[in-house]
């Protein structure tokens, strides 16, 4: 990791974790890596005993661990700890980075009428501001960034560089945007005409709630008439489209490169692998797992974990096997098997 | 959706659709919206038999509704139609939002030399319009658009923000592209040298015809030699990739998070569902439809649906039939079953 | 192709590359372009038998090809060389647009404290770069490109217009970046806090090799700890996401739309497909070649080619062959087959 900036005494980063210490309290700690990378002026943990044999090896000059695993270590400096990892994290966060920025509105940012900003905001070069934006204490907008007419941002959230929110679109507070987002763009509605289509004009927009972060050239279209809505606590990994009209509930987690087609609606707590693609029109209870690449083409109403497709295989026996999937159907009605337990597993 | 700050009158509206008008002519309506969510300012509709339940509860000023529905109907305002779906998106336009903008060249664009900009075309701040760009009339580009040298926009064309265009992309007239869309970057031309890749120059470009539109996020890459071709009323939804010298067909709508392989050649009037996959160097016929998550491996010379994969499953029973996926053709060959079929199937 | 500004002769051409030269020295090439679509001021070639018949209908100026080939071949002007398309490939070049830029660093371009750019940089209007970032000789940086705090570019490494790179991101020589690509975003990290999220601090950043290549949209996340590490060579389609953490080994080629999850380590010399899924935690072996639409779920520790996924069917067909999936396992075992073989191919 890039070297950082801040220096704590391990006695200073005990009492933070509420850890008891064991070695020397006035110990210079430079940063955080893990057992095996981390340098005599850095800060490691221990969470799993599998580990555990990397403690003889590494070089840190500290490690967070639970009382058991200390017994009999041979790092001289250690961090006593129930849950390391958590500990571990929370240290972590005072050696996160903070990019320079020129507080306040930077010169060359352009802001509408009527926009409300509060003084505690920072807004960076060649921002885009709208009219009638408004824009609460300690929002933090990165270089770039367009927030078009009557957005409206809550407390600490922050847009990364390069973030485009078309108009109206509001957001919570302690929300984290990254850059190439955009969000509030025209939902995908066509009504035919003729051959062609013509444009649904799309008069709803989005609403994003408290800490929820929005991964990066990920997409959020606005609703058609009622608003697109993603919860309180929902996490969106990268490149992720969500349709118009969609519904994502609480502490919902997406990964990277998943598709929502229009007027979906997720539960909470639900966790959503990779590549997944749900339809448009569907529902899905809370508390549902999907494992990558999941086809999600109906309603699920139970929570539990789903899976589809296959696996890879060596093309040439991948390839005798996706052939023969044409005839699965002829082949089991020519067996006479599996219509009973067709109805007998149908509820599943 | 957010307050419209447009006004007209039940009288007005009724003209405008030529639609015939049960109730109060001077009633104002402020906006639009659905049955269950509209105000008594608002009008809504009612397009499906299903829906009618809806008209007791509703709060809607006025509703668009079919003669029969129109017939024991509780709401006082109605405006009378065959087709009431397609007469409430008609007045849905009036009440569109237009983001407020500075008419003609903001002081902070940069505009190349040679550039042909119409009198009447909107550039937005930081925009950066290269050399010899032909703008035509009414063409409006959004804050933070890049367009390169010798790109040319059609008449009415609108790039919202930050739309990028590379160098000579052609686009015609009353396209919509939307932010993040990156249009003419390089094709993904890669040429063996040892163990590595050398770069085939991309010396195409992408012409993008009439009444097009481009979701956020989506790439179309330009072409080696010969052009990639988006044909007139094409619609592309968000985060799609169109490799190089892809041809999409006229009216063809492509769903979001679809990948396109370069020189594939997509026909006309087709629809193409989310997430689905098209090999590179085939040719699909006109009026194909695929289903979300389709993997396109070779020609389709028919019309109709065509979809593939499977749903998902319960983990624990999908973890049991995916295994099984692997003695597929070996269990059918023990059974030597679907060999006649498969001939006489194989024309499908 | 648009019209490009150069012009060689043919001798000069042949020169270059090397090749015997039958016909007018003096003809002047004003382009290239492929045997149908070439003009009489263009050079045109021919890698493959199956286009010889081409050769009659073409208007090009001169064509490259084989000495075979040139045997009884109806164009005048010939190049003659053993590998045609790779010297196409050189001449193309020459040809390739240079989009117009002003030398050094456009006076709208912000450039922070105690950053290190040599003379020979080119840097876009509106770029912002931070505080002590270095770019290195011949670096050229395009319009509206952010490049955050304490990054290092090498030699020769050009960055499209409206590039992120966030701080800290290492980019080493000859890369070419292009537009809409976010590079260093945090990682989606996520420890469970109740029902919620807390976030887990990116301490890492992405180091990029020499002579890679990103395309359009795509995004790189920054490592938690380590750094997420794309080695030399490496050529990434538009809209790819890679995790954090995530390791691409040297010279490995990745189409659009693959996801590619955290802490995936990639082989080198690999190739992968389109819309390919790779789970996290996993090792793919060098020399791997997926299928488009693969789904990785385990370690591949061979190299070969390897697939996933069954092609696309009549939705009708289709329909009842998927349904039957679910019975796959029950049926294998009322059969009693299989299930030897299972145990005899299971190494595959």
């Amino acid at each position: 990791m890039p070297k950082a900036m801040m220096h704590y005494t391990l006695g200073d980063i005990a009492k933070r974790l509420q850890a008891q210490l064991r070695g020397d309290a006035d110990k210079v700690i430079n940063g955080v890596a893990s057992l095996h990378s981390a340098q005599a002026d850095e800060l490691s943990f221990l969470s799993q005993a599998k580990f555990r044999d990397q403690l003889a090896q590494t070089n840190a000059g500290a490690v967070i661990m639970t009382p058991e695993d200390a017994a009999d270590c041979p790092v001289n400096n250690c961090l006593l700890l129930a849950d390391p990892y958590r500990g571990f994290v929370n240290v972590a966060k005072l050696f996160a980075y903070c990019e320079t920025e020129t507080a306040g509105i930077h010169p060359s940012a352009i802001v509408g009428d009527a926009a409300e900003i509060d003084p505690s905001v920072t807004i960076g070069p060649y921002a885009v501001i709208g009219e009638g934006v408004k824009l609460a204490a300690g929002v933090r907008v990165g270089a770039h960034c367009i927030i078009g007419d009557y957005c409206e941002l809550g407390d600490n959230t922050e847009l990364k560089p390069r973030v485009t929110l078309a108009h109206h679109v509001i957001i919570g507070q302690r929300s984290l945007i990254h850059s190439g987002a955009v969000i509030g763009a025209d939902g995908f509605g066509n009504l035919r005409e003729g051959n062609g289509w013509g444009k649904i004009p799309q008069l709803g927009t989005v609403e994003i709630g408290n800490d929820v972060e929005i991964g990066a050239n990920t997409t959020i279209d606005r609703g058609t008439l009622d608003n697109t809505i993603v919860a309180n606590g929902v996490k969106l990994d990268n490149l992720i489209h969500l349709g118009h009209n969609v519904k994502i509930g609480e502490n919902t987690a997406i990964a990277g490169c998943v598709g929502i087609a229009g007027s979906a609606t997720i539960g909470k707590q639900c966790m959503i692998g990779g590549l997944t693609g749900i339809n448009g029109h569907i529902t899905i209870a809370d508390g549902v797992i999907f494992t990558a690449m999941s086809m999600v083409t109906g309603n699920v109403s139970k929570p539990g974990i789903y899976s589809s497709g296959t696996g890879i295989l060596p093309n040439r026996l991948w390839r005798k096997n996706a052939v023969r999937f044409r005839y699965l159907d002829e082949t089991m009605r020519k067996l006479k098997l599996g219509v009973k337990s067709f109805n007998q597993t149908e509820e599943n």
